[in-house]
């Protein structure tokens, strides 16, 4: 049927599917490619990722160089070289230019990247804004090689181009490309800040920026030792769907609906999966799971719901650590005092394992330098890797807000000297966007990370406060001791006593009642304080 | 190599792809699906959006009907029957099942759906929480079918069971499934209200919903005129990037760079082409378009660029228009007064077409009830379709927010009774996110929303004005009118003339002075607006 009112053959002529690309590549804004500056610092958010991950996973402390140039304006050349282990000749082209493959996002293992998105994702913006390739240098140990990268925006394959060996003791991995809509700016949610507040979340690795001026960032690895390798892990049985219950058994080896459970998850033992039994009676646990049904799995996973287990595993975590933590924020914030709580791993959503650490520090150079003077500061990070964008609608920003701040001798916590920097660490972080940039406000993680923060502040208060008294104390000391000498040629006078006698002895009372030894170094040390204080 | 440090070999692996429905299964919030109260809404939308455009699309008078029931505790079955043209038996899968296909995404027409996710969206959603197939009843007129459709999530491929023919009697399509994780509320972002903004943003449409208590909600049309059909339309060349133009080149069927350009773009004419000849001197324009490279597509782009073109056709907008809104509208809302703007089309980004319509409400049942009382009431759509969620990072509330209120009349916002209906026409809607909920903040589209706003506004103004002068002019007059009868026998005492004829003959003089026909009419009709304003 022809024209005004075309029927469904008509309208279903224009039938078409997509490709993830050609989805991404009208829809870059939601992998982080919206603005300018957003752009570029997630294009080396992206590679620098990628490269820590693959470090770490290989033993290797990481060594990461970043170089930005401007081309032209709203246009950069952007390279990141890392010390890692490379990539496999024939999986370069997947990995870097295919969206939507990796090694990340089966694995329950907690890495920073979880989607395999991320260089892909690059790839296809320097295709969309330049036309350019991704040049590309790979060596695993073995070999080594060069070569271009693209992707076929209408089939998410790779394109590999002018691929060359390279001499073999080239290590690591080096990805360079330019791209357009791009800007250099010196701020909050800059290259330069991203790059910094990666360091002070990796205090193990050692990074370096070269800015398009030309001036060199080098952030030195704080710490001496690796990271706890986090291991892989199943998942808990109270973390999983009854989808996930099936789709674990349609794809398993083992051949009975029993030894799948003991074998797939996490704490449960036969011994666990006897008493399921008496609870799921319906199912027949040495029928093949393959031949697992809707409504059995629905009841294997209620009876897990009703029945006590064990707290997940938590060393699949892999936390910054708090002397760690303490390390970085001293070699990198410069605070005047520091505190920082690792809390134990807790539970989210019934099954999955996250810890959160917290680190204020006060005074010095803490806080955030604007205009309007020094403001409080709050940085974000998860798996380590720093949050800088949609802060307001994040659960550590949520956090960091319900704490009554003025209870921890903190009056107004936009008007102080404080920055405070919170790490989350999960095999499943809830992100709320592709992007990856804030943290879902799931209510126990909003409580727990209340709780951390709690205990900090405390222990920065109880610091406050002994500065405080001990100031006070002083105060109080210079008082009387400026009375000593006039009260010293007074009972000279009266008594006819020898003055300096009498003084000596009144600075001796004087000085034994305040104990002001540690208070007058404070003073000292802490002038920056005090001056706040007596304002 | 094994052990503690495996090498690129060894992690890689464990390297995959995966399909984009695995991807959206662990990420179905992005879809919308975060939330038992929005993964509702969500569902109803998706379908009620498809059945509207394939409607429309058809030239059809779009009546559909929604029934939700609750199955159990936060499991519901939805049900959307609609007449619209149906799908062919052989697309039935990949429309409704597969993300990102379908007849929408790849042609440049305003439409609801943009993206191709929406219905697969649900498909998934259903298998994720039930495990269920999606029933389906599908007739085009010449044939009818019904089936069960899933989703492989694995391949993204389209699983038919039980495909039946139906007597070809039945026309149109019907979708149910079951749903878990869902949570009927009658609230700012539940179902009801969804289907009451959408017959609000559609006065051509009757559609129903069956509340879960088996309440009825009906909405009638409310205009007799179908909305005009969006035409689809051509790029125009201050909208096209480098890479667009690229992409066309490669895969038009013109033999020349100059046909193809003047045959691609709008407001492209030949001598158009001989200008751009004129500047872009470094392009062969009578080579083929498939051996055009970046940068001479870039200089083509530059040279666009610099030219002076036509606005943009702009008939290929669809929008409300200002008569069916005031009827939607009064309809819906029944307020005591609407003012409605219809603003001719601007564009965006350079060559985007957009238009806005707003519609002010005051008065009656305007505003949103709360328990603290009336208040202000923004309600946003784009394309027809209402927009209930993420408001606070839309530009339609933003642009609402930056309104000066008080110079219009408003006081408060948040403390009268008004309503305000935006809706934003496009071809293609700067969404901020797969769930497209929000309207990216474009700052020409805020500038043009304001202006819009403004305009309503100040026609409101000069409402609420008139109607205070006329409140003041009547209690003015009822004021003097009192002391009409006392003076009239006053000087019939004092002049002996009969008093009845005095008190006519000061009633003229009085009711000549102040001509209170309209505002006696006025304080009548529009009681509560007086009413309030006497508080």
């Amino acid at each position: 049927m022809a024209g005004d009112k075309p029927d469904a053959e008509e309208i279903f002529k224009e039938f078409k599917e997509q490709s993830i690309t050609q989805f991404f590549r009208k829809n870059s804004q939601m992998l982080g490619y919206s603005g300018k500056v957003r752009s570029l610092t997630t294009i080396v958010h992206e590679y620098v990722t990628n490269s820590l991950d693959g470090c770490e996973e290989a033993g290797i402390f990481p060594e990461i160089t970043v170089e930005v140039k401007e081309l032209s304006e709203n246009k950069h050349h952007v390279k990141v070289t890392d010390n890692g282990p490379g990539i496999p000749q024939k999986l370069v082209g997947k990995a870097l230019a295919s969206i939507l493959s990796g090694t990340k996002f089966h694995r329950y293992v907690q890495q920073r990247g979880q989607q395999g998105i991320g260089a892909g994702g690059c790839t296809l913006f320097s295709a969309i804004t330049t036309g350019k390739p991704i040049a590309v240098k790979s060596g695993t140990g073995k070999s080594a090689l060069e070569c271009n990268v693209a992707v076929d925006i209408k089939t998410n394959k790779p394109l590999i181009t002018e691929m060359k060996d390279l001499p073999a003791d080239f290590k690591g991995l080096s990805v360079q490309g330019e791209f357009g809509d791009t800007k250099y700016e010196r701020s909050d949610h800059g290259v330069q800040e991203y790059i910094k507040r990666t360091a002070l979340s990796n205090p193990h690795i050692t990074i370096k920026l070269t800015e398009p001026d030309g001036k060199e960032n080098i952030f030195l690895k704080s710490v001496n030792e690796m990271p706890k390798r986090p291991k892989q892990t199943k998942p808990h049985p109270l973390g999983i769907s009854t989808r996930d219950l099936l789709d674990f058994a349609h794809t398993t080896d083992k051949n009975k609906i029993s030894s799948f459970l003991s074998e797939s998850f996490s704490r449960v033992s036969p011994s666990k999966v006897a008493e399921l039994k008496e609870i799921a009676k319906e199912v027949d646990f040495d029928k093949s799971p393959k031949s697992l049904l809707w409504p059995e799995a629905e009841k294997i996973v209620e009876g897990f719901r009703g029945m006590k287990w064990m707290a997940p595993e938590t060393d699949s975590l892999s936390t910054i650590g708090a002397q760690q933590m303490e390390s970085a924020m001293l070699n990198i914030i410069n605070p005047q005092f520091i505190s920082v709580t690792e809390r134990k791993p807790k539970i989210f959503k019934g099954g999955i394992p996250f810890a959160v650490e917290i680190g204020i520090a006060y005074g010095g150079d803490a806080g955030k330098v604007t205009e309007e003077g020094t403001k409080g500061n709050i940085m974000r990070s998860a798996n380590k890797v720093p949050l800088l964008f949609d802060g307001s609608v994040c659960a550590i920003t949520e956090a960091v807000n319900q704490i009554q701040w003025k209870r921890y001798g903190i009056k107004n916590f936009d008007e102080e000297p404080i920055s405070v920097f919170v790490n989350i660490s999960s095999v499943y972080i809830p992100y709320n966007g592709i992007g990856k940039q804030a943290v879902s406000q799931e209510p126990e993680i909003i409580e727990e990370l209340k709780l951390g923060l709690m205990e900090s502040a405390r222990k920065m208060q109880i610091h406050i406060n002994k500065q405080r008294s001990m100031h006070t104390m002083e105060s109080r000391y210079r008082t009387i001791i400026r009375y000593v000498s006039q009260l010293a040629t007074n009972l000279s006078e009266i008594t006819g006593e020898d003055k300096s006698a009498i003084e000596k002895r009144l600075r001796e009372i004087v000085e034994s009642k305040y104990d002001i030894s540690d208070a007058k170094e404070t003073s000292e040390e802490k002038e920056e304080f005090e001056t706040d204080e007596e304002e």
